[in-house]
């Protein structure tokens, strides 16, 4: 009994040292998977926050590639409209004017008008080699062919043709403002704004020609000029409606100085000299005499007068030639008085009452 | 004693029951805890997965957009470079030509020498209202400027105005290849590919008007018209060098028509009849007559004949006018005979020999 008892303690500690050692490796094995899932869980926190970066990044670059892309389409189907209809020729100027008349107000209605009006047609180089003018200088007159590009809707009418609304009937101003179609009127608003005029050939030069007679105001873009042919440009018997006819040009009846012009001009001259198309400061004055010797008054200037008779002696107008800005007064009489010439402070086009 | 060894014995079993509960607990978390170790696996195993795409999907985006916007950069450019400098005007024709002369080849060398030479010039609704047009009748002739749309260069001129190498000196018709200058001469080859004719208004109608005495050829794209104006477009002692006089046209001695025409023409005049600027066959063959009596065969044409002077009357020379294929002939006394008409089976504008 006693070996019994015995024998039994035996086993019961033997199970307790088996059962002593499992729970202890658990016990080990248990933390060391514990230990485990703790870094997976870094791990995992890691992972996932990267991949939220990545996937905002890459939704960042797909709304710049879409953007980038439709503005490419807009951009190409633009060029492409226009090659497709193959409606709209590129025109690259041949060259600039470079003119008397520095501003439009006093630039004459019509070429030859003003004899002395004198400009210089500078070519781009690049479009007209020398050799392209050889025999220019055989012809008395040439014409010129060139943009409107003073008009104040031009830049629209590049931009969106669609939306610049252009008027089908023009003021004439020979009609005191009646109005006609614009395709019977050499005005320069018109759906292509090309311009058409005639000067006398002076001098051709390897890259410019000198030319007389001009009705261009100076900056003018030049596209193409032509020699003119008597035989099938000047057309006999060729009829116009009496509106148009040349005695309704309006002439003025004198021009004459005062005192203070002939002191200004020769302070004046010395200024624009070097860079003029004039010789002298009494050539410069011959040739203001030219051009004032037509009313190039704007209807609006004309009409004022006669809203206010009594004030008319005082309103002073504005002429701009070789850059000097020459101040004039018109009686009823339409006798001009050519008043001073002096640096423009400001070019305005427009009347300044004194 | 026996109480001892029992106490003993209780006290073991108390132990190992003990441990047997914390082994158990033990193993269960444990068992737990690696579970768990498993998900987290495979959870990151997806991340890593989705992570990588997700890079690989930003990746190609950002080579999208670069590659989009470096396209867009160069349209822009392209265009901004015009605009900057401004050198460039699009030019939208206002309406196009419908015209007696189907081709270059018979087109006369200038305007108003043919006078049953006729034209339409149908306009582009949306740029001429009707309105626009109001006055116009009341002018005999109308300046036509317009496009030289059929010079084989023009193409490369829009795209490539850099690339497109412009001769500056053109052979000379009447001077039998004496080359000028181009600014010298009417040459349709120059830096900016714009013509310059005067027409006589015969009607002009709501969106179309009709002239006569073109020299334009069918499918020419106009840019603008202006009234024909006397007093500043006819210039008195115009001076021209004496190898552009008009004499130095080369007019031919007769024109006739052989039997073969005079029976083709019938059955070829109810083919054209509808669609056609003439009232009559007989208008028709009028209009032959005027445009052969001058000499209209190109300088390599003319001098054809010489080389091979006695197979020179087998040379037959075509025109097509209205659609229709004109054959004829000259002799060495530049007699003309009207051989033949016919639906042109290729508008071929050079010799054929038969």
């Amino acid at each position: 009994m006693a070996i019994a008892g015995h024998s039994n303690g035996y086993t019961t500690a033997a199970l307790a040292f088996t059962l002593a050692v499992v729970s202890v490796s658990a016990t080990v094995s248990l933390y060391r998977w514990r230990r485990r899932g703790e870094d997976l869980e870094c791990r995992i926190e890691e992972l996932e926050k990267s991949l939220g970066s990545t996937r905002e990044k890459s939704a960042s670059e797909r709304r710049g590639r879409v953007k980038a892309q439709q503005a490419l389409r807009e951009a190409l189907s633009q060029s492409e409209s226009n090659d497709l209809h193959n409606t709209i020729y590129p025109m690259r100027p041949i060259g600039t004017i470079q003119s008397c008349f520095s501003t439009r107000n006093g630039t004459p209605r019509q070429p030859l008008l003003v004899s002395l009006a004198r400009a210089c047609l500078k070519f781009d180089q690049a479009l007209v080699p020398p050799a392209s003018l050889e025999g220019l200088e055989e012809y008395s007159h040439c014409w010129i062919i060139y943009v409107f590009h003073l008009n104040t809707d031009i830049e629209k009418l590049w931009r969106k043709p669609s939306q610049s609304k252009l008027k089908a009937k023009v003021r004439v101003p020979r009609l005191n403002g009646e109005r006609k179609g614009v395709f019977a009127t050499r005005s320069p608003h018109r759906p292509c704004p090309i311009g058409l005029t005639v000067a006398k050939v002076e001098e051709v030069q390897k890259d410019r020609i000198l030319l007389s007679g001009v009705d261009l105001v100076d900056g003018t873009p030049v596209l193409d000029i032509k020699p003119y042919l008597p035989y099938s440009d000047s057309i006999q018997g060729a009829s116009v409606p009496n509106w148009v006819k040349e005695e309704c040009l309006l002439a003025v009846a004198s021009v004459t100085f005062s005192d203070t012009f002939s002191s200004s001009i020769t302070s004046c001259w010395k200024l624009i000299e070097k860079k003029s198309l004039y010789s002298s400061a009494d050539e410069f004055k011959s040739l203001i005499t030219q051009v004032l010797s037509w009313d190039i008054r704007s209807m609006s200037q004309r009409n004022k007068p006669q809203d206010t008779s009594d004030a008319d002696s005082s309103i002073v107008y504005h002429l701009v030639l070789e850059g000097l800005d020459v101040s004039y007064m018109i009686d009823n009489e339409s006798n001009i008085l050519v008043q001073d010439v002096s640096l423009p402070n400001n070019l305005e086009e427009d009347v300044a009452a004194t």
